[in-house]
């Protein structure tokens, strides 16, 4: 960027939000990979923005502007930020960057991110922050209303208040609108709820999105094993859980691994192997299929016409599998099937796709009479029929199988139900060919 | 269930969390079809209780439990109901029950009813509540926290408070974070934040959820043609947003139609139209393939040996196409990729895909030279290479094209690409293998 341009951008930034300064910051290291020119517009800001910002941006792009970034600096910055992004910054670095940084802070600072740093990514301890408001269960409203106040700055929320006994244990909650609804001289234990929904650090944070969801909280608290309260996951980042979480899902249902960042963003070298894996795995899935061709060789040199419904047939098969697996996939995820929902939705499927098989076999027959007559009409619309049929209840029961076998279901990919269907659909429509046409 | 169970349940339903009893009753709903029942429990629990998990239930069982309800009990339900969830119901009610009831209804909530059920499904509108607290901007902090006070039992939420003009026009937002920290004397109108992150009425719910999830907002104020301020979305109805609407992504993704509800509650008469329309369109898209075979009958009558890499080679082309497709769809939707971002990963494209068919070259072409020689691996990796290449940019650039014909991006789900590029395979395969092994 020119140096004008860079001086009116630096005179218009503290207007924005901070959400908005890093997606043009982050803009600019993209297009114009000029990560110095993003360090100095980050360095015009002022501490309390520049913390708020940065964690707003990638980690791939953190882990760059850290490099350009002296100790002190760094240090500065890492105090600033809220505890989950503190943690977070700080697992991008290099590890001699960390062991330094470290044996410059504060004994309590570095325990506290030392903690927060080593849950594993995933997990309710990796996404929750430990800026909370904890207070004793024995104050009074008016009391609890001031320790509120004081800690308002630096707390995450002050909307969800949880109470807290002298062993530091989860006692109760209570949001502010309750408190400042509440009678002064009441005391807090009296008012609390102390059935609290609450998370172990080691959840999956599929599970903390699941609550908050669920029960519209503001945020889910969590505790270690000994009951602990350690952190709490809020709105916000339970719902950048469930994007995430979707996109994971959305890139497992056509074969793709799991991306450490946006798609266009990514590096190659790792989009090439995220995508890899499978097709390869998927060639020798279709190696079935061409065995199949091979095996039924006389049949087709009998009858080359059969060729011409061969994609055809094997395709919708596929088409109606990966429908019906996607259906499945879904359902479990968020939460509508359970395990316990197999033989019903079985039964379900199997009407369904009888009337798709059904359908379509109506919509293809008349082809088959025009290229090759009646009995290869017959030959199509039953094989049409029984692949559809088929493919419908693999693709259907695939993800509960591979969730029994302790895999994702997610894993029952578009593209794997589609190679599997279109091995056993050679098969199906060669047999039934060679059964009609040469018995 | 036996009348034992049902008076267990009873004693029981009132301990637990509401969107705890809506599930139960959501379950016996289902599994039994025993909707008098539910409808017994329901009548068991306080007005407030009810009128809660009531806006947790499902539209469809709404719908059916409305109809065992007299009149006047379904009106005090729908007076205790939230402004949101109150339209929402009442939208799943027939004409003539609706206008039986704004009759017996005050004017004033008549009107407010008429107007927020009048949005059409899938805008702000629809999704906002009118119950947000609204103050006039000349008031000091305390009397502000004040009118907080009395409003908090009917307000959706109470954190984010809304200042408003003598026209009802939005002018300004605090947080009551930043009231309980002001000075009492202080007035609001120097305190709030002037320029707020609004949305039309008329705007798509994607994007209400979009800006909640970019600035990590409690709520977003929305406001009709002349700025009036109409109603709030919160941020667990914004969550609701994202999980539907990456739901709708993913279903698309397997060319099936927007549902409503679950895969395991919809009717299936339903589940199947919205199948159906894309299987039989893409059998017609499949034909193109059998032609494309018919087409080279000479060719494959010679060299029998090729259909047997036919449907490994159309697979991976196919399974490449799906990646790159979903890719794009999904960083399209979640605003990662911009229309303006085409070239780049086109550019970006090329090299994976290139890197891929490479890499599936090189895996198929030893399984060439057993089975047909050298010269048919060379058919062989050289159509992998180029239906991989081909398969791949196809998938990347459709979304952009959908997108620039005003269509949904996510149409170009993995059976619409895997279904062209196997016509377009057919044709790339046959052709390099007459120009090889016949010319």
């Amino acid at each position: 960027l020119a140096q004008d341009d860079n001086r009116m951008l630096e005179g218009l930034l503290p207007e924005l939000r901070s959400a908005d300064i890093a997606a043009i910051l982050s803009d600019i290291a993209e297009e114009d990979e000029d990560q110095p020119t993003v360090f100095a517009l980050l360095e015009s800001l002022s501490l309390e923005r520049r913390a708020n910002v940065f964690g707003y941006l990638s980690s791939d792009l953190q882990a760059e502007l850290a490099e350009l970034m002296p100790d002190d600096r760094l240090l500065l910055l890492l105090e600033e930020m809220s505890g989950d992004e503190r943690a977070d910054l700080f697992n991008v670095l290099g590890e001699d960057r960390r062991e330094g940084l470290l044996r410059r802070m504060a004994h309590r600072e570095r325990e506290d991110l030392k903690r927060l740093a080593s849950y594993e990514e995933g997990t309710a301890g990796a996404v929750m922050t430990s800026d909370y408001v904890a207070i004793p269960s024995d104050l009074t409203v008016s009391q609890a209303l001031m320790r509120v106040r004081q800690t308002a700055p630096d707390a995450e929320t002050v909307y969800q208040i949880y109470m807290i006994d002298e062993q530091g244990r989860l006692a109760g909650t209570m949001s502010l609108r309750q408190l400042i609804v509440a009678r002064p001289g009441a005391k807090v234990e009296d008012l609390m709820i102390k059935d609290v929904i609450q998370l172990g650090v080691d959840a999956p944070q599929e599970e903390v999105a699941r609550l908050v969801a669920h029960y519209d909280l503001l945020a889910v608290p969590v505790v270690d094993e000994e009951e602990h309260l350690v952190g709490i996951v809020t709105h916000d980042d339970a719902m950048d859980v469930v994007e995430a979480e979707a996109t994971e899902d959305i890139h497992k249902g056509a074969s793709v691994g799991q991306l450490e960042g946006g798609v266009s963003r990514v590096r190659l070298w790792s989009l090439y192997r995220k995508r890899i894996v499978w097709l390869v795995l998927l060639v020798f899935g279709n190696l079935f299929s061409g065995a199949g061709i091979a095996y039924f060789e006389n049949t087709i040199a009998a009858q080359v016409a059969l060729v011409f419904f061969l994609p055809l047939l094997i395709g919708s098969g596929g088409n109606a599998g990966a429908q019906a697996a996607t259906l499945t996939v879904r359902g479990m995820a968020t939460g509508d099937i359970g395990v316990k929902d197999w033989g019903k939705l079985m039964g379900r499927e199997l009407l369904v796709a009888g009337a798709l098989g059904l359908t379509m076999a109506l919509a293809v027959a008349p082809i088959g009479i025009i290229r090759g007559g009646e009995m290869l009409a017959l030959v199509v619309a039953t094989s049409m029929i029984s692949i559809v049929l088929f493919g419908s209840l693999l693709g259907m029961c695939l993800p509960f199988l591979l969730d029994r076998l302790g895999w994702d279901p997610a894993t029952a990919s578009a593209p794997l139900v589609t190679t599997m269907i279109d091995a056993c659909g050679v098969v199906i429509y060669f047999t039934i060919a060679t059964a009609i046409l040469m018995g």
